[in-house]
């Protein structure tokens, strides 16, 4: 196993990394000679803030104010900005919860936040896996009642929702689910802290993805409330920009503290090329560009996993209307686990994969599902990743 | 007092900013030409790996094998890339210390260390406050059998030493000082980790500093070690580029777990463009340039201070030979905490400063003391401000 994954040739569908030649080169470049040409804005090379340049936050928040068709532009002195995304999952978690609190999070959800929350000793319950809005209330209101005669309902402290083109699903939330998820926690008098990850909202294919974010919707006012926003992925992955919007003034200043003590603020050189480029339009128009080129590569794994004849072997799959990923289920019983045979044999065909169980938590872990990325890989090689993954899967069967 | 906070006039001597106007404006531009002129090298502004990038690793490490005049080069592996030394502290903390242990610094130390490991719950006691070796080793296992007696010694998880051109003090340890604190915890048993900040080293004025790091001392041998270096004073703030050297494997992966866990990497553009002007000389030159820069500020303030009379006052300091603060004493039982009547007419008169006291831990706070920067005031409010202190002194006395 070890020297199948040393093989230089192996395709890699598993990286959540970005398509590295379409990253915004001219564009990063002319921002730079803005900032720093004549007259130079120098102060761009001094520390900033904690908080993050004040351009910035209201251009995120206006981002944020222009997606959710807010009638009043969100107030910027709700974002944060951070070292990418990665970063405000880190700050929100911490800042909530001590070990032995429970968190809830989609089946399937984002394999770093789980990696997170057992860092920090939590434990994690499944929502239910439908995206039907009466279904999600009842299931909901169950899973919560069971907690309730556990009596460990007081420590759920948050809820987790990766809620437009997920990663790893690719699928996305309605307001109506959304809302039976708000209804069912107030029902049971349950108030966690939601955060709402929305790090693949720009990176829609065709049409932006219609729900408002939870910090639009009544039914989240009772909550506290987190909204985490990126520029990596829709803009460049190298100067790792994110940002969270939170509108709870108590548990931002505790993030705000906590990130004090981390490192003092982001990079103000990097914040000050993302401010520019979002003020400028450039940003738009790679988010743009982007938008075609990954449809376009989605449409090709897609396809090609459609050519090697999956699907009348039992696989399913949804094309992905936006995002880095396609999410794949087995038939019923299959094991694509890391320990699995045909995990195995998928690397000794060449191609690796993410076993979408480990993307889901331990109450609720489907061994037949499997995440494709198909961000980083070249066209050819994602043809040629679905045709060996099919070899593999022919081999087993 | 917050309305004289807001004088618009009011000159600072307490930011640990750096010189704005000095900032390498130009080099920096040149860096960026050169990694996305043509041909670009994309990856810059791809994702990065959690550790860093290779070839500034290397570059770090030769650094340091240069500054230790080490016979053989260190290995790059052990340096990790940081969101400037803040994080490395952050980092380092967190992965020794349980709530409950102690810590023990010098007295001054650096008053993020003792804020973050307020933040940890963390105990924390003071070094003896000499420089004498002798005494400082005596004084020091005093200390540690006073631990001992207490049952405590156990909790001791970690001593952080500033040791070049410190930050408050502006004081460097000698080989000599250092060996004697290594001997005093080998002779009580007592094997803490080490973390020595050298934020300031480069920004020696005349001549480096020429006490060798932990790292090259027979004497640490035993202990675990960590080398804390920053390219963010001595080149530019606003990219935020630490670095941490720890050649104890187990402690470096634990440390490179929780950064993965925190944000999975630091900028790799930033990492990049500190790369390219280490390797091309631009580095080098800047540093060159800010030595006599900072050396002629800390001309100013000194010449200043000795111009008002402070000194036959009874006020006490070294002029600096190296870093960004100068510091005060005041004549014994004299008050400069942040609640006495000086701090208070300080910003009456328009000038502000760090009550040193913030700078030592509660078991050893000596109220007459101050910390005065002047990395990023300009010339003439340095003597404006001295002025201003001078005369809050006399108005109370």
């Amino acid at each position: 196993m070890k020297q199948a994954l040393e093989n230089p040739n192996l395709i890699s569908l598993a990286a959540g990394f970005t398509d590295t030649p379409s990253l915004p080169v001219r564009k990063v470049q002319q921002a730079v000679d803005n900032l720093l040409g004549d007259p130079p804005q120098t102060e761009v090379l001094q520390y900033g803030t904690n908080a993050g340049r004040p351009g910035l936050r209201k251009a995120l928040a206006d981002r944020l104010s222009f997606a959710d068709h807010c009638p009043e532009p969100r107030d910027p002195e709700e974002v944060l900005v951070t070292n990418g995304s990665q970063q405000a999952l880190f700050l929100a978690l911490s800042t909530l919860c001590d070990p032995g609190d429970i968190v809830l999070v989609e089946s399937p959800t984002y394999f770093v936040f789980l990696e997170n929350a057992r860092a920090l000793g939590l434990e994690v319950r499944s929502l239910p896996d439908t995206d039907d809005p009466e279904q999600l209330f009842q299931q909901t209101v169950t899973l919560l009642e069971d907690l309730q005669a556990k009596g460990t309902m007081a420590r759920v402290k948050a809820l987790y929702l990766v809620s437009y083109f997920s990663n790893p699903s690719s699928a996305s939330r309605s307001e109506a689910e959304k809302e039976a998820l708000a209804k069912a926690l107030a029902s049971c008098h349950c108030y966690p802290s939601i955060l709402e990850d929305a790090a693949y909202r720009d990176l829609y294919y065709q049409k932006p993805w219609p729900a408002r974010s939870i910090l639009s919707l009544e039914a989240f006012a009772a909550f506290p409330c987190l909204y985490l926003g990126t520029t990596t992925k829709p803009f460049a992955t190298g100067l790792k920009i994110g940002a969270l919007h939170c509108p709870h003034q108590e548990w931002r200043e505790k993030i705000l503290h906590l990130k004090g003590n981390e490192d003092f603020g982001t990079a103000n050189f990097a914040q000050a090329i993302l401010e520019e480029v979002l003020t400028k339009g450039a940003y738009e128009d790679q988010v743009r560009k982007l938008r075609s080129l990954y449809q376009e590569k989605a449409n090709i794994l897609h396809h090609a996993l459609k050519e090697v004849g999956l699907a009348k072997d039992g696989w399913h799959w949804k094309q992905p209307e936006g995002g880095l990923y396609l999410w794949l289920q087995g038939p019923s019983g299959f094991d694509a686990s890391p320990d699995s045979p045909f995990f195995q044999k998928a690397i000794e065909e060449g191609v690796l994969f993410v076993p979408g169980s480990l993307c889901m938590a331990s109450d609720h872990r489907k061994q037949n599902t499997v995440r494709l990325s198909f961000g980083s890989t070249s066209r050819e090689n994602l043809k040629v990743g679905a045709r060996r993954f099919a070899k593999a899967w022919q081999r087993l069967t």
